[in-house]
């Protein structure tokens, strides 16, 4: 057996069975090891940050990590942003990284690059196997640093001749390491400040404070002390709609952060971290609450949230509280294109289980009032700011979601980033329906600019306007096998959306905003 | 003067009048102060990896620096690709990267990352300005390591406090220091070795020994001492064509290159490197000349090489050598698309003065023997195998070029990592002329799988074919403002590339291979 064979037969025995991929020729053994044996779904991407943005989005609905296939350290380069989001969204992700053989290091061939180095920005964990015999067991530590809570980026680099020189060993699975409870201290602290403070915000985030169970905890907790609930800005997987008590996420613009934070005096920290700007701006403050709050930390991001806010409700001794109603459901918007007509429209028609995915930056700042009455659904973020991440995100989440349906609230400008995830959703035939709010500038970066330097100018308008030439997202689709559609109305949108959601594969409307 | 100011008039002063930009928002203040100051030709690139590659492709035409404009750490990552083949064809950029303000970074917002981290694996010169009247000091300095020969990546990183608090100081251009003249010691060496020696290889590299001048020169030496004559596998910018001597490259494939490298007894470096495999392959040496081979080196990349080839010729007593005609120019091609017959056809049909792009990966290997006979060219290539730098390149050798024809010759797959360019090409109305060779499958893997795992099945060819679905380029081109048309015969490519060739902008071009 060679080393390339005993990394596929240990990913599968450690329970990694779908591989993003985008080889190059350094990872010819590894591609002949996934040939000749079965079981590992392997899923095409055209570019690396569609293959790093796809494992990021199968983590967060699958729950378990994903591997992919890169090459060379310019390969690991080009994916790199989505590997900065998934750090963000503690998503696991095996990533198999080819590299030069050890013997041909030496001789800086034109590839050769320092891929450690480019690994190390966003993992948790960096090997580069020495040898054939070694790579199982590598493959399978990097299974255990992926898995281990809240979820990893593990970076296996793997020099040619450890994948295709024989000697390879299959390593037994690793243990994962248990999710380490809230200390029960911390519990008593938070249930002294519930009982005893006044203005007290419970701040849940990421996934595990977000899980229906989580909500419905921290849904006790608010019923019986009166206390704030908000999420972070930004969640790897938040489940919201009926059902789910109506959290709203700490605003994203300095000021009405700011604004919303104002009064609080206590901060309970459910997998949170105090709320600071997503960047500085010159006389605003770096932390968005105000100076004399004291934080209190119930659960920190690697602990059982869920579990910890139950204790807590238990230490205060909160009676089950039932979720309140959102109100009946929307009816889809009519008229012109707005913000809130699109989260109405989206919450009239979307199917149970829906899986959102929002990148859709400034446009969709209050999709979540509108959204509340929609039906049970996950809403997936970007998580480190890194734009580009939800075509790919999109695509993953279907692979891992099993049969949901996927759709897509995305910006136009972020999307260029990575528009090739397209090809990827038509060529696996995968359920994702996918909104383009096509505004043709860079709308968050124009408002950025007006904060800074009044009225863009000429030179400014060409670097922050998309318009010259305006890009044709019906036809761009189109040239990656997906079917689409221009809407103008909130009429037009709604048919189209009734036609995507009945879709079996995917399908593209672009929404001119 | 705010620090961002200070910057762009440095930038000015230091000669770096063109700036490659995708900018966010910690970057809006160097956004105004471009706006404010005049004389910076801003260039939008959809995606990172097409601005730096831009960059490069500047740098290999214009000779001077252009400087980028980037967002934070991960915008930076998805340029690294770019930015190490740019690191292998020694071209000189001056990267600006915005980053979160020096007293926001503690708080580790979304978007904060290792920036210097990422940086330092494709750059010689990284610094982070510390305050914004240190911004001009760093910028003059920045530039001048970018300058320095034969041209080197130098990454300035911005925090936004360094660009929008008061203080700023423009700084006088520093001196670049003088290209270092090889050795006379060197030069006696070679010109030994060629007197005494037989089986004598002179191995051309970088774009100093690619020059018209320098390859007259080496024409007279290889005319005065019978000796053979070689260029590097993957150059920056070779003079060729009419006019120019017909050199031909160490090829690609390991057997190939042993195979024409086996008699080499003695080779003379002249600003390159011994030849060794692109990648390792078991039971193949790295290096692909002689083992008992001896290596001298005339000059090295950083050294003046046209003028050490002048200085061995002289030292030689070798008489001017009229350069040998190519023959007749080549009459386009008919019938069937062949790779032969792509090159006759270019050859047949380009403007005198074209800029050839050449990321043809497998497709191109041949295409040098039909297109010496075509008018005097320039002839860029991929450096560093990172794939995706045809398409940003050309657009930046447009720019660059001073109204030159560029003529991209593209593989499919690689075109499809960097397809924002054609929208920059677009925008700009650029020359360029894109000839994609669309054969829908990485061809050059499934050679390379072939060498490695007999024939693909059904999991390999999943990451070797793009054609399901296949990707539809003139509607891609379209969709991105680019005026296209498809080909299947060489008479139809014949046809449209006249088209292009006469249209002031751009113009694709699929040729099914």
């Amino acid at each position: 057996m060679n080393g390339a064979e005993s990394l596929v037969h240990t990913l599968l025995k450690s329970g990694v069975d779908t591989c993003f991929a985008n080889p190059g020729t350094s990872e010819m053994h590894f591609v002949a090891a996934l040939d000749r044996i079965p079981g590992m779904r392997c899923v095409l991407g055209l570019q690396e940050n569609v293959v790093t943005g796809m494992a990021d989005g199968y983590w967060r609905m699958a729950g378990k990590p994903a591997a992919t296939l890169l090459h060379c350290g310019p390969g690991l380069a080009n994916g790199l942003a989505n590997l900065h989001n998934a750090r963000r969204a503690r998503s696991g992700i095996v990533n198999c990284v080819g590299d030069q053989a050890t013997y041909h290091r030496p001789f800086d061939a034109p590839l050769t690059a320092d891929t450690e180095g480019f690994a190390r920005g966003v993992s948790a964990w960096v090997r580069t196997s020495a040898k054939a015999s070694e790579v199982g067991r590598d493959a399978a530590a990097a299974v255990q640093a992926a898995r281990t809570a809240p979820g990893q980026v593990a970076t296996l680099i793997l020099p040619s001749d450890t994948c295709w020189d024989e000697g390879g060993a299959v390593a037994e699975p690793l243990p994962v390491p248990e999710v380490q409870q809230a200390d029960p201290l911390a519990v008593r602290n938070a249930a002294r400040v519930l009982r005893e403070k006044r203005n007290v915000l419970l701040l849940l985030g990421g996934s595990d404070a977000l899980t229906p169970g989580a909500q419905e905890q921290a849904w006790r907790i608010v019923a019986a002390t009166g206390c704030d609930i908000l999420a972070e800005t930004s969640n790897g997987r938040f489940a919201r709609g009926r059902g789910r008590p109506q959290v709203e996420r700490v605003p994203y613009p300095a000021d009405v952060a700011i604004a919303r934070l104002a009064k609080v005096e206590h901060i309970i920290l459910v997998g949170s971290r105090g709320p600071v700007g997503f960047f500085a701006y010159p006389d605003k403050p770096s932390r968005h609450y105000p100076e004399g709050a004291t934080l209190t930390v119930l659960s920190r991001p690697e602990q059982a949230s869920e579990a910890a806010l139950r204790a807590l409700a238990e230490e205060l001794g909160a009676a089950a509280a039932a979720i309140p109603d959102p109100g009946p459901r929307p009816e889809a918007a009519r008229g012109a294109p707005t913000p809130e007509g699109l989260a109405r429209t989206v919450a009239a028609l979307m199917p149970e289980h829906t899986v959102v995915v929002d990148e859709s930056v400034s446009y969709g700042r209050g999709f979540f009032p509108g959204t509340h009455a929609a039906p049970a659904h996950d809403w997936l973020m970007i998580t480190g700011g890194a734009i580009g991440c939800g075509l790919p995100l999109a695509t993953g989440a279907a692979i891992g979601g099993g049969g949901r349906r996927v759709l897509n609230l995305q910006a136009d400008g972020s999307a260029m980033y990575t528009v090739q995830a397209l090809w990827t959703q038509a060529r696996e035939k995968l359920p994702v329906t996918t909104v383009i709010l096509s505004n043709r500038k860079y709308q968050i970066l124009l408002g950025e600019y007006q904060n800074v330097g009044a009225n863009p100018g000429r030179t400014a308008m060409d670097m922050l306007d998309l318009g010259n030439p305006d890009i044709g997202w019906v036809g761009m689709a189109n040239a990656l096998g997906v079917e689409a559609a221009q809407a103008t109305s909130m009429e037009q949108l709604a048919d189209l959306l009734r036609q995507g959601f009945a879709a079996p594969g995917p399908f593209l409307v672009e929404l001119m905003v």
